[in-house]
């Protein structure tokens, strides 16, 4: 490890200017970062009392929980950075499941040598990401790995949300001849990120869909008494989300691909890469399945909030080729949509 | 990293035997990984939905909410591993803030070749741990980073428990003439891991105390009516913990060396490596702040419970010297135990 360790990190680190392995020691240094870069961001009077665990009140009923560790590369990228995706990944998922988000935990695993400016840069995201979601980061939790131990910054967050008294969502509630409501265009994220990776210029209007979605999924919920389930499309995209409700609820799904918006940007970089749109990373769009009586209306509500203006019906659910996703194409002629199979981008989220 | 990588990694990564990138690609792969590996250890009504989020029921009231990442190395040593510490970290977070533990989140980032059997073992041992603890782990997530861009494995664990109505723990309510009572010997698992680490043979009986707090704090709870607080002794150990509630509550505190057990062999190890008892980690110990008046029942309490059997009354909060940690030596002279300044073990959780 030394001899790597000085291999890549040939400048001398600064105790104040970046992160050195002392930070995540739960000692002197610890207390320094917890005061001078998460408190001043995050700060609220559960987290102000820097106990092991956040005491919260809460009314009976039901609760959301969620998780997920976010790994992206590059950290930065137009539209957005892994802080900001670190808030609303969590949202997503909370929201997604009708939960209205409240509460989240926040955990660093730190490279050494990070340079404390760009933590302030995340962190300051993370602050403005968790206020536009109305959540608090009440609860954190900070390590230190040496330097080729880790790629810079890796963040943790998990979140608890309300789930309002006598709603159910869940992919087993699908019925053939419920709708497919699709927020808006696909694949933003994810050829963001990889042209960003690649080093490609693909026209300055590209950038990561990153955003919450928990307005949106409010919406969908009002609109729609008997909304049966939601999903955000992160990893995996479309295809997935589509697929594990078809494997769950035992139907058979129809898309229709002129339905389903993909961006010019996208839809050439995808040919560029040899990359199909309803397999790539979305971070800011989801499906809502309804029944058909209440599908205009839910779309019309969708249209109504910002991160759902572009929204559209993409299909329907049937009793045929139950377990199996099938798309007409523009063409007319029908093919299946399977599972994600392999690795289609790594790091993406 | 291409040169890195070939470098680190000579033998060709199997899909069936080791992690690939497209474990964490949200497909098909991610999918298998769910259904072989995680369903089977930790299985329970809330996780099978497979939904973005689990659904659990909560009576009104207060819960404690709760985060932790590990990044230990290595990942295995005696007396557990780094599966085990993932479980008990975040149910001892819980337990000191005197929560019953219930649900855990579990989130993995994997680093690309690890062998699918090391992760079956990790994976065991959280479920055997987490059956210990009496917690579900009821949501999960994986993401996979390149080889030579993460360390193995690492684990966040984040839960939450049921905070019983009327208990309120905080260092805030600590006053001069408490007791402070220790549940056991000193330094352990830091000296095991660092051992570990340096290849060190210390002698056979040496071993992490890595255990679950759970019934030792309910125990506390209950011979203790107006029992202060609980701190668990993890990073920055006994010394951490007592300047963070002198410095929160504004008091002093005083504790008497020959009442605080180190077993010999660690002992002889702090003084081989130069290090204080007082600021290694612990991975089962707890210390409780209560009222004089019920200081002796409550020790007593503590040591009927197998975590608590070598509990100890180590000392008192002072009005003097407000903010400060003073020990009375072996020798009878008195000196201030700091805060820990730099970093004595990475990598201990």
């Amino acid at each position: 490890m030394a001899t790597l360790s000085s291999l890549a990190c040939p400048m001398p680190i600064a105790v104040n200017t970046h992160i050195v392995l002392g930070h995540g020691s739960g000692g002197k240094l610890s207390a320094d970062l917890v005061r001078d870069v998460f408190l001043p961001a995050f700060g609220n009077p559960a987290l102000n009392r820097l106990d092991d665990q956040a005491s919260l009140q809460m009314a009976s009923g039901r609760i959301a929980f969620s998780t997920d560790s976010f790994i992206v590369k590059p950290l930065f990228f137009p539209g957005g950075n892994i802080g900001e995706l670190a808030i609303y990944g969590t949202v997503n998922d909370l929201a997604v499941g009708g939960a209205e988000p409240k509460y989240l935990s926040a955990s660093f695993i730190l490279e050494e040598g990070l340079p404390l400016k760009t933590l302030h840069q995340i962190v300051k995201s993370m602050s403005d990401a968790a206020a536009r979601a109305g959540v608090s980061i009440v609860t954190g939790d900070t390590k230190v790995v040496e330097k080729g131990c880790g790629d810079k910054i890796f963040i943790n967050t998990s979140g608890i949300g309300v789930i309002p008294a006598g709603l159910t969502l869940s992919a087993s509630l699908v019925e053939p001849g419920d709708h497919i409501l699709l927020s808006g265009p696909l694949g933003e994220h994810g050829i963001t990120i990889l042209s960003q990776r690649e080093g490609l210029e693909l026209g300055g209007e590209l950038k990561s869909d990153t955003a919450p979605l928990h307005k949106l999924a409010q919406a969908i919920i009002k609109a729609s008494p008997q909304a049966r389930c939601m999903r955000d499309l992160t990893r995996g995209g479309l295809s997935s989300a589509l697929n594990e409700i078809a494997a769950s609820a035992r139907v058979g799904i129809e898309i229709n691909e002129r339905s389903i918006p993909v961006r010019e940007t996208v839809r050439g970089a995808c040919e560029l890469f040899g990359l199909d749109p309803l397999y790539v990373a979305n971070e800011g769009k989801l499906i809502a399945i309804v029944p058909a009586s209440e599908s205009s209306a839910t779309l019309a509500a969708m249209r109504l909030v910002d991160t759902g203006s572009e929204s559209t019906d993409i299909g329907v659910i049937t009793e045929a080729h139950a377990g199996l996703v099938t798309m007409r194409t523009a063409l007319g002629t029908m093919r299946v949509v399977d599972m994600l199979a392999g690795d289609q981008l790594p790091r993406i989220c």
